[in-house]
């Protein structure tokens, strides 16, 4: 499987293909398990027949205790169509799977959520919704991941209307929602305002889109949308209506040209886009104290220590290996918690600005640390709570939380896990 | 919940109803758990990004791996649309819920399979196929269950013809098979060869069906069906293919009238229809000792001690509290198994059959003990066993097993659940 000597140490490659194939029993990284004995016929005549028989029965006569009854209310579809995974594009429902399986862990692990990878060999937007619709019966929530733009977007919009449980597309609002919370925290620690500044996003695929909408929810004025065909502008001819109305809603001084053209000048650079695009003497041409995410995957836009090299006061990425980590674990987990505990019919903007204004509240104060920890559960709870109160506060709830419900509900699932899980066998 | 005085011991329906409901992290009888850790930013690292990208690159360039990388050769989806759920009937796919949780209990309990219920929104069996075999990259089977007749016949046909993955229909081939194991059991107790018997089948639905088949392939020559309208027979103007097919294919003497008139001088009573049409003088009215299976649920055609009282040498039932029960769940987990390990293309007549005649050679020896526990792991990894046995030797199997592998596989699996549900709360 490699061609290292058997007594190197594995490589971290080695070890990511080992983690879930041989695990306790058989491969993968999930199972599904009773959380109820079945080990007597006085246990079986109650888990199963004639106990759900009675189940049933009560939920003809009240429909409304579906989510008492049953998994429901607390069951994620994690659905995939596998056309844009992570660097690797259009792989196909198959290849998607793992990244489906490792998101399920996160879910679970940090939020309490049971994630159900569904990887779909659909053919067309259309049918990945009249097959999502379909399955409705059984979800609590809709996690969508590595469907591809423009095809995302449509389908967001299509399943957000169809169904009346909230739908998170985790690779738009997941992605953004982690981005602004750095970006609120980075403005914060630097003195500046969100109205004051000129924000270059680079790429406008499914993350860099949400993250404009975000932008423009947070009260920045000059947004600057740049993709590989440079600038965007108002009545540009471009191929999507999506993006010919993120042209007609962003760079209102009508810059032309290409990134560099688009960030001389700019505050603070937003890349969600491809590796190694960015130089020194962009981020030079940037004004005093610019502010530099480059969140493209594995590889950044820009190194964070060649960034900071050219001048950049703060730098992120999605490198686990650099200070300030920006990944969507920071925002998925509670967003989707705070929208299953409200019963949210839909995951707003509101929702996601509340997780990101937590977030940067949850962040340090120095510019090497401007995000929590994923490994903190107060992070997942806090910013369950925040999308929650949010939901409240839009209307878009149907249930009715107290302040403080969604968190403690979220803390005492997490412990729950984290008992459940020290049982677990240890991987060798 | 109930009118019982709150000092009185809860009633069976009451514990049902809390079984699912109040357990230890939320409500249903299910959880999704991480069969890995994820305490530390390492293990996060390797469990989702970036070590899912190693996973996916390698499928890309071993996509025969993905068994070995995910969960999908361990994973049954439960699929129904809820149109003939236990007695009630067309409940719709919410209310088919606590079945098919019901069912993912036992099948990782007794088979180590991880089962998602997925109750679908569908109109047609053109949309439940369209559903499921886009489901299909994510699970290694599909057990369908609770879908009404004539139906289910034409989606079993389509999804196996459509699907590489196995397809059982519980109601039609898990019960079927359970329903011969006994009677296999019951002919050599009571001296008889199937050739030389007389079955009369009552209720053609979906059970009823497949149990005609399998007796045709047991080699059962005189078979009579009955249904609402009385005695089947070739040339009767039957509202669907599949009924005129049995039609057809039974009833060699060309009875007529209705199940009194089939019961005359019948040696076997198979009973998978509606509760208390049978009663003590048909019983009487049949060949000497004869055996009856009453199997409608939740109430039998004719309870076990009434037929016994009648002169029936053997009875069984699908009530638990009776001797000789019947249940579907002696079946369906080494069914699925079985297919699963050998990979099997479908599940045909021939596996089914195989787990039958095991079933009967595990059962006891007197009349009341016809068929084994289904607390017995040694009953589901012998099924498993058989199951696969006959999957390679007709070619089905996709994958070599020797003698002994599956049914060790299943021992292990079993095993390793219940040390994994030793950790569970226990309910109060």
């Amino acid at each position: 499987m490699n061609d290292a000597s058997p007594d190197a140490p594995p490589t971290f490659e080695a070890q990511a293909l080992a983690f879930g194939r041989d695990v306790y029993s058989g491969h993968g990284k999930i199972e599904i398990l009773p959380k109820v004995g079945a080990e007597t016929l006085a246990d079986m005549a109650v888990a199963y027949t004639p106990g759900v028989g009675h189940v049933v029965r009560r939920l003809l006569a009240h429909p409304e205790e579906l989510g008492q009854q049953t998994t429901k209310d607390n069951m994620v579809a994690l659905v995939t169509d596998g056309t844009a995974v992570l660097g690797f594009g259009n792989v196909g429902p198959h290849a998607g799977m793992p990244v489906m399986e490792g998101k399920a862990v996160m879910f679970k692990a940090l939020a309490g959520i049971d994630c159900m990878p569904l990887c779909l060999d659909v053919k067309s937007p259309e049918q990945f919704c009249d097959v999502v619709a379909a399955l409705e019966p059984s979800f609590g929530g809709i996690n969508m991941e590595d469907v591809a733009a423009p095809h995302c977007f449509r389908i967001l919009r299509a399943l957000d209307e169809i169904l009346s449980i909230p739908v998170i597309h985790d690779d738009q609002y997941g992605t953004a929602t982690v981005a602004l919370g750095g970006l609120i925290k980075a403005l914060e620690l630097t003195g500046r305002k969100p109205g004051d500044v000129r924000v270059v996003v680079n790429g406008v695929g499914a993350a860099g889109s949400a993250t404009i909408f975000m932008l423009q929810a947070l009260g920045v004025g000059d947004i600057v949308a740049v993709d590989r065909n440079g600038i965007l502008k108002a009545g540009d001819p471009l191929a999507h209506e999506h993006w010919r109305e993120i042209a007609a809603r962003s760079n209102r001084s009508r810059l032309t040209g290409g990134l560099a053209d688009a960030l001389k000048g700019a505050d603070v650079f937003i890349g969600l886009s491809v590796g190694g695009i960015v130089d020194e003497e962009m981020i030079r041409s940037m004004a005093k104290d610019p502010i530099v995410f480059a969140l493209a995957n594995p590889e950044p836009e820009i190194a964070p220590d060649r960034a900071r090299a050219a001048g950049a006061v703060i730098a992120a990425s999605g490198r686990f290996d650099f200070p300030n980590h920006c990944n969507n674990v920071l925002a998925f987990p509670g967003l989707m918690r705070g929208a299953l505990d409200t019963k949210a019919k839909s995951v707003s903007i509101g929702m996601c600005l509340a997780a990101s204004r937590t977030l940067a509240r949850l962040g340090g104060n120095d510019t090497e640390h401007i995000l929590p920890s994923p490994l903190d559960p107060v992070t997942h709870a806090s910013v369950a709570e925040a999308a929650a109160m949010a939901a409240v506060a839009e209307g878009l709830a149907r249930v009715s939380v107290r302040p403080g419900d969604v968190r403690s509900h979220t803390l005492a699932l997490t412990k729950l896990v984290a008992e459940r899980q020290a049982s677990l066998p240890r991987q060798t």
